[in-house]
């Protein structure tokens, strides 16, 4: 391009590095930030400077706090010996919208998948076996993504407490809640019925 | 949501508040820049500060430019007699594209919209009459977007530039109506700016 706008190029690229934002898209939100109140444009850029600085890893369950330990593990309300394991923050907020799990959770921040070279050590599973160490827990609930990586992590993580003697459970397969049942894939559908309830 | 990640919401909400960017986007956007390197966000962070500072507009054709003059403007190989009026820099980026047209540019930042209350005050047309004033001028191109606000701003200019008896001319309708001038592809622009008609 013949034009000197480095910076504006520079702009440009550094939003296209973020995901899921093409060329297009950077375009667009480079020319916004350019139109942006200086004051609003200060806020954005002190808000990401400061984002990895306050928002950090509970002590405890691993999710993401800007305290030492989280609302959730320092909620006496809540059981502790009650451990639902996630993927990722997002899932516990989709948890949490439930409103019906008191427990608490471990964030283990990725799903083993050595296809992307994401092993064992590369996820908080060293920081669930402590917990298990310390507290007395009575039962694990493994609510991994229903994906190949999501089923071996629980899997992989099951097999490490067994010798914990802790019950280990995990969410329960079947077909979507409003869905049509003809909509449903025949995997989810066999699911289903193998894990019938009686009425 | 019973968690107590202020932080991340504020987070959240900064990029939610960009255009094209909804909430499970800037949810991904905010989870994403929590595990970029340091070095990298800081970069990202001082890029956006900086932006406004770096890049402005040419004290000539108003284009966005980190020098005084933009490369156009200052380009001596390129004919100051003919001066391309678009609304925004991306349609110059685009026009730039063909490799097609030699003269400069003048851009308005926008187009009149007595809707979303742009008026001729509100885009750079007095900096253009300016430069009809100075220079010694032979033909203004009309390239501002064949949409209706882009049709009343080339109809509004072309009538004020009338008194300095300068050739105007709108690009051909070789760019389909109703569409973006930066979505049309180098072709259609080139033909269209070879086509051009006189107003």
């Amino acid at each position: 391009m013949a034009r000197d706008v480095a910076p504006l190029e520079e702009l440009i690229e550094q939003f296209e590095r973020l995901p899921g934002i093409g060329h297009k898209s950077a375009q667009k939100l480079a020319f916004y930030v350019l139109n942006m109140p200086e004051d609003k444009l200060k806020k954005f850029a002190d808000t990401l400077l400061n984002s990895q600085k306050l928002i950090h890893r509970c002590s405890v369950c691993c999710d993401l706090t800007d305290r030492e330990i989280c609302s959730v593990c320092s909620d006496t309300k809540r059981d502790p010996s009650l451990i639902c394991v996630v993927e990722n923050p997002k899932d516990v907020t989709a948890i949490e919208r439930t409103h019906e799990y008191r427990g608490t959770y471990h964030v283990l921040h990725g799903a083993i998948s050595p296809m992307n070279g994401i092993g064992p050590d590369n996820i908080t599973i060293k920081e669930l076996l402590k917990r298990l160490g310390d507290k007395n827990v009575s039962e694990i609930i493994m609510a991994t993504n229903p994906t190949v990586e999501g089923e071996a992590t629980a899997m992989y993580i099951s097999r490490l407490i067994k010798p914990f003697n802790i019950k280990v459970s995990r969410l329960a397969y079947g077909v979507p809640v409003g869905a049509d049942l003809e909509y449903a894939d025949e995997v989810t559908l066999a699911k289903a019925i193998e894990g019938r309830q009686t009425m």
